[in-house]
């Protein structure tokens, strides 16, 4: 369980307070927010005034070549000055908005009060209907409209989306460094590939450090470009500063046939596939290992806003009581962001986990110099994300609920995770053999990480532990219920593994059907096992 | 102008009826097309039944290191199972569609009889409202909706917007070879960036051939790469094969300091920046060309459907008569992908230029041994395009449109770029200096190459070119107009220009503004050549 305080002080909520308040102060004296197509813009005019903060390091000696090569796009260039009023430009192939077939859109999204239920159109009281138009911006309705979405973007996308994302970026994580930027991303998986690119060197040997089980598509995307993962041993809390430390300060270039890790890649909450969390002590030990061999931190957060209460076994779990924003904000584990005093993280966000997967809309918060290099990246590797997803998160996150309404339903989320998350551990006491299965409740994400003692299967040692997990994942899916297999996650593969684990997710599945699909779990685990 | 026919026969339009209609007879006979979320699909389902065509070959040799190295994504692999009624699924970090708050969608279309006009609610006859719900498919109401769609998607698309562009892509390019398939893109931006990780490798000094001047941005997308552009000479039909031969055979790779190529990047059809069409006969002998010296073929064709008749100066250009899809579909030119026979050519679909830019999704057609590789990039690069575009598009062009009205559409745009494209050829008879400038209209695309004669300019040959270019252009932003520099697509900047060009567009201004932008560009030239 982290150890950050759960109680916060009356002084920490009056400042978070404040902090929400400032924003809407500074949209009020900024006044109307002015942007045509493809407007190029600067996120610092959405931050707080400057302070005394230093700058971010600086990054050259682990920024790669090809990263290093990039200069600007110049059509993009040429586009972001075409608002010029006395130049007529003919300069930029955009076409012209009259040829977009579409005039209008207007989706049906929940109120604040809400949250979480499903409603058709006879219960409008609680579903608002907001609508955007090809021209609001032109018919003085609108700051941001279809005929500027549905055209050629920016690859720091359009300034309305950037303004709430900064401002969200500024109000959770508030860099101690003074120029940290944001970029947005297609999503963290873009996020990722985008980010090795910019700082690995397939032509060196280099390799990552990771938990020593970790995201199987994160591995995948390292490895064709020659980046070698090396995984670093866990505990509950994740990943061990000691044993990293212990890596790196041993890492013997010819032994390990790669050049020694440069960049860490973690995932701090709820990991995958493993659900720990790292407390706020965990996440500044394992920092300052990373300014003692001068590693550069991908901090993947997907999961970061679903931070639960501890599980308590056989009590009746109800809905919560109603938590203000304040609190939600003060109790939240701080980001590797929020002690980078360095600027040597990189942290990815997503709506994906938040609000919906299939928006391809995340973003990147890391400093200047970095966020610029990722930005030419981004430029000529996918243009930024789509103008749809743009425009209609802006339109409800900005526009109908604002930051404290979607504060509100991150605290609404997390609520509906830590319901899931009791169904399935209550299923867990009820019906694993805990004699051969054993599990750490996790405080934040959507997974479950099931281990079971190799050393009591029947079969011990003959076969290698992998081959005893696939005949138990065999005899589930047999049985009817599929779990991932934690080989799928194993940084190096290539060893022996030490363990035998399942990834459960609480996330898809219904209360009736996590019920059904633990039963069948434990039905096949004791199959396997001989249990009975 | 392009040599194919341009009155084709009656048999010609009988077979594209045929070829129309066969869409909707293999459709009946398939059935209601059933996909849940993150539903694994083959595209092969959706085309005409096999025929006798051989398969394409095999590109091993042209696959980089780095492509050959990726393995399937076992995530995906594990969601795509996910449909099995009989497994509960605890594998899959898929967020639950409760959890999304877009619970309906509407948009305004124009009904298939009046394209391009802009409608408000008031003259709703012309515009009609398409509504998708969030459990449409739960309700027997659709095929597809927001719960599938704006979940986590397989790269390879949902099947539903895949059938649409399969079908499209039959019906358009029909390639002589078997076992074509396709694969959804975030747009050709990201396409090409795919493409290129999948055919270059920078450890080895490798090369492409481009027109002498390419798109700025896919030659800025090469460079950090490692990968340098070599450009071949061009006519009034953009590349000539006989340049490409002799450069090809005469290649000495100590002298030119890289790698024979062994791919070529073209756009055939209203080629950035030159606004040349390569005629079918041209399109043939480039790819003879290409088979000689075993060349991969990147088409990239985003102006396509722009494909309008000869331009007849100082006539009425009044509204064309209408044309019907068959006739539109034979005059076509034939895209490199109808002329393949060896499975050669990976083309570049999108539809930013003929429906919305900000849509991010494209599509890219070629072997199955090349579009395999290229789902596994996408699998860790983006994930495949955003499924709020996928789901609005498929409304649209599959629910609303159909293919025959979607064709239409295209008639329709083309009709309106032609009017564009008559209007600022118009201005430039009027007012351009044709002592010094000259132009070839253009037959497609988006773009009027203007070149300005160096030797006639009262500096030369002092300056070089690219400084007289820079006066010109600075000269116009004085005057009030901005066109793109013709050196900004130099394919090989350092050597010496031997032109002097500007690129005009016709896409986004209005007729009023173009007319505008001539004057003022005329002005400037008079000016910087001393004219009157």
């Amino acid at each position: 369980m982290p150890s950050f305080a759960t109680h916060p002080s009356d002084a920490e909520l009056a400042e978070k307070r404040r902090l929400l308040n400032g924003i809407q102060e500074r949209r009020d004296q900024a006044g109307k927010l002015v942007a045509g197509v493809a407007a190029a813009c600067d996120v610092d005019r959405f931050k707080a005034p400057a302070s005394d903060k230093p700058n971010a390091k600086r990054w050259d000696s682990h920024i790669s070549p090809e990263s290093q090569l990039r200069g600007p796009c110049i059509l993009k260039q040429a586009a972001s000055y075409m608002s010029d009023p006395g130049i007529v430009s003919l300069g930029g192939g955009l076409p012209s908005s009259e040829c977009f077939p579409f005039y209008e859109w207007s989706f049906k999204v929940p109120t604040a009060q809400h949250f979480f239920k499903d409603h058709d159109e006879s219960e409008t009281p609680t579903v608002q209907t907001v609508t955007i138009g090809k021209h609001d911006v032109k018919a003085g309705l609108s700051e941001y409209d279809l005929s500027i979405a549905m055209n050629y973007g920016q690859a720091s996308g359009s300034p309305q989306i950037m303004r709430f994302i900064t401002e969200h970026t500024e109000l959770l994580y508030n860099p101690p460094y003074a120029d940290w930027k944001i970029a947005p991303t297609v999503g963290s998986t873009g996020a990722l590939e985008q980010t090795i690119r910019l700082l690995f060197d397939r032509s060196r040997g280099d390799s990552v450090l990771a938990e020593e089980y970790s995201f199987s598509t994160a591995l995948e995307t390292f490895l064709p470009q020659g980046i070698k993962p090396f995984g670093v041993k866990m505990d509950d809390e994740g990943l061990l500063p000691e044993a990293m430390d212990e890596m790196l300060s041993s890492w013997d270039e010819t032994a390990r046939g790669n050049r020694k890790p440069h960049v860490l890649y973690t995932i701090p909450s709820g990991q995958n596939p493993t659900g720990a969390t790292q407390s706020l002590q965990r996440r500044r030990a394992i920092y300052s290992v990373c300014q003692k061999h001068d590693i550069f931190i991908i901090e993947d957060e997907p999961y970061y806003f679903i931070q639960m209460p501890p599980y308590l076994p056989n009590e009746t779990h109800g809905v919560q009581a109603s938590e203000d924003v304040e609190s939600f904000l003060a109790g939240l584990v701080p980001s590797y962001l929020s002690i980078d005093i360095d600027g040597r993280v990189l942290r990815m966000d997503s709506f994906s986990k938040v609000l919906v997967p299939g928006s391809r809309l995340g973003w990147v918060t890391a400093s200047a110099q970095i966020i610029e290099r990722f930005l030419r990246h981004a430029e000529v590797a996918n243009q930024g994300p789509n103008g749809m997803s743009q425009i209609m998160l802006w339109k409800l996150l900005d526009q109908t609920w604002g930051h404290e309404g979607y504060l509100k339903w991150l605290i609404a989320l997390k609520n509906a995770y830590t319901q899931k998350r009791n169904t399935l551990l209550d299923a867990c006491e009820k019906f694993l053999p805990k004699s051969v299965v054993s599990w750490t409740p996790p405080t934040s994400g959507m997974f479950l990480w099931l281990k079971c003692d190799p050393l009591q299967h029947p079969e011990y040692p003959a076969p290698p532990i992998e081959d005893i997990e696939g005949e138990i994942f065999d005899q589930a899916i047999k049985t009817g219920v599929r779990c991932a297999r934690g080989t799928w996650f194993r940084a190096e593969p290539d060893t022996p593994a030490d363990g035998m684990f399942f990834r459960a997710t609480y996330a898809s599945a219904t209360a009736e059907a996590m019920g059904t699909a633990i039963q069948r779990f434990g039905e096949a685990i004791r199959r396997s096992y001989q249990i009975e």
